[in-house]
């Protein structure tokens, strides 16, 4: 029997939000630490510099499992969606290489969603770095998202999955960050519309437990604090 | 019985190292196919392509690993590293997971010191974007590279070893990506001289197949088409 604690920004989808969509898709209970806190910040702060017993890791999520009165400390969000899926049989042995490498991808493309709106520092308001932020963003939306969506297009099957012929948390992570796209850069994303048509077909309908969990208050809408934020000065219409 | 064929781009380090130097480790033999092939770059952009017939990947370097007669097909520099290692006992198995996390954590720093040349499109030139340059790389001098290799000396042990008291993967890419940063960054890097003792001492002495490949002609030295790469004016020295 082992117990999960996630530990994430409480108000954010963000980096966190495929470990949740990997543990619903996978029914397993798992707490959701810095949202059970009293001041979730506080306590992911402290986890940051290093002052809890299971170690110092890198960035957050963090993913603290218990096993046999044993605590591990695991972080990075694509290894941790690739940890807890190869723990509960989500893919096949012979898919989790796949399944691991599109996951990854996944999370550049999410990097560099956040980076449309920071691309000078990390550590600078966005209103220091707006100049900056509109370059950055319209080659993601001219480029960028066209290489990788048209890549994931190429990646699904008839059914409209990505690995094993079935529902994966890779799905879900994909249709989240399709969905978080939408979110902020809708007019680039209407331009694209028939573009990729299994992108566009691609839903959670068939799959009930994400369904649940996706309508449920477990749910963090997308914000203007986390990764995909609508700024209208960085959407605009491509060609 | 496995053959292992390494696709990435002939003339850099860059993403294909840290698995250059997992196969080093593991003393397994691969072939280095942009390498050996006398078009290695249209080898490389026909497969980008998905002009191959072991699939479609997202970005190199790709590895094809046949067995019993199958090639399949896997992507994602630190995933790589992971596999590799995995296969062939780097670590043991309850190190891996935290082989995984240091492992994605270090391909972010990677990611983050190339996005110091190219921090508003890969698909720029840099003297299109020297002025955000400058800004980005003056934030990662003084605040990336000590939160990142302040993290790293947090995680060394007193063999200076970071996963399983003995030498992995891990140690020789984080060893890499500190030779990479005191290749591009060398007056920030002698500002830190001291700071990171561990780090400072780290060495791959202790592991001779990896120093026999260092050695070798298939190490290739930093330059100025890579992740680190030694622009004067992106450099400067940190208080």
């Amino acid at each position: 029997m082992s117990t999960y604690e996630l530990y994430y920004w409480p108000t954010i989808p963000g980096r966190g939000e495929p470990v949740r969509l990997t543990f619903a898709m996978a029914e397993v209970a798992y707490r959701d630490m810095a949202r059970e806190a009293e001041d979730g910040y506080a306590l992911l702060l402290s986890f940051n510099a290093g002052e809890h017993p299971e170690g110092h890791p890198f960035a957050p999520p963090y993913l603290v499992i218990e096993e046999d009165g044993e605590r591990t400390l695991h972080w990075q969000s694509a290894h941790l969606c690739d940890l807890v899926a190869a723990r509960h049989g989500l893919y096949a042995e012979a898919d989790r290489s796949r399944a691991a490498s599109l996951g990854l991808t996944l999370a550049d493309l999410m990097d560099e969603a956040h980076d449309t709106h920071h691309p000078l520092a990390t550590g600078l308001y966005y209103e220091d770095q707006k100049d900056a932020a509109q370059v950055r963003a319209k080659h993601f939306r001219e480029e960028r998202i066209p290489k990788f969506l048209g890549f994931f297009e190429s990646q699904l099957d008839d059914t409209g999955h990505l690995v094993g012929g079935r529902p994966s948390p890779v799905d879900a992570v994909l249709w989240h960050v399709r969905e978080g796209l939408r979110h902020a850069f809708p007019k680039a994303m209407a331009s694209f519309a028939g573009r990729w048509p299994k992108l566009d077909a691609m839903t959670i309908a068939d799959h009930p437990p994400l369904r649940a969990y996706l309508d449920s208050e477990g749910r963090i809408p997308f914000n203007e604090d986390g990764i995909f934020r609508r700024y209208p000065e960085l959407d605009g219409a491509v060609e």
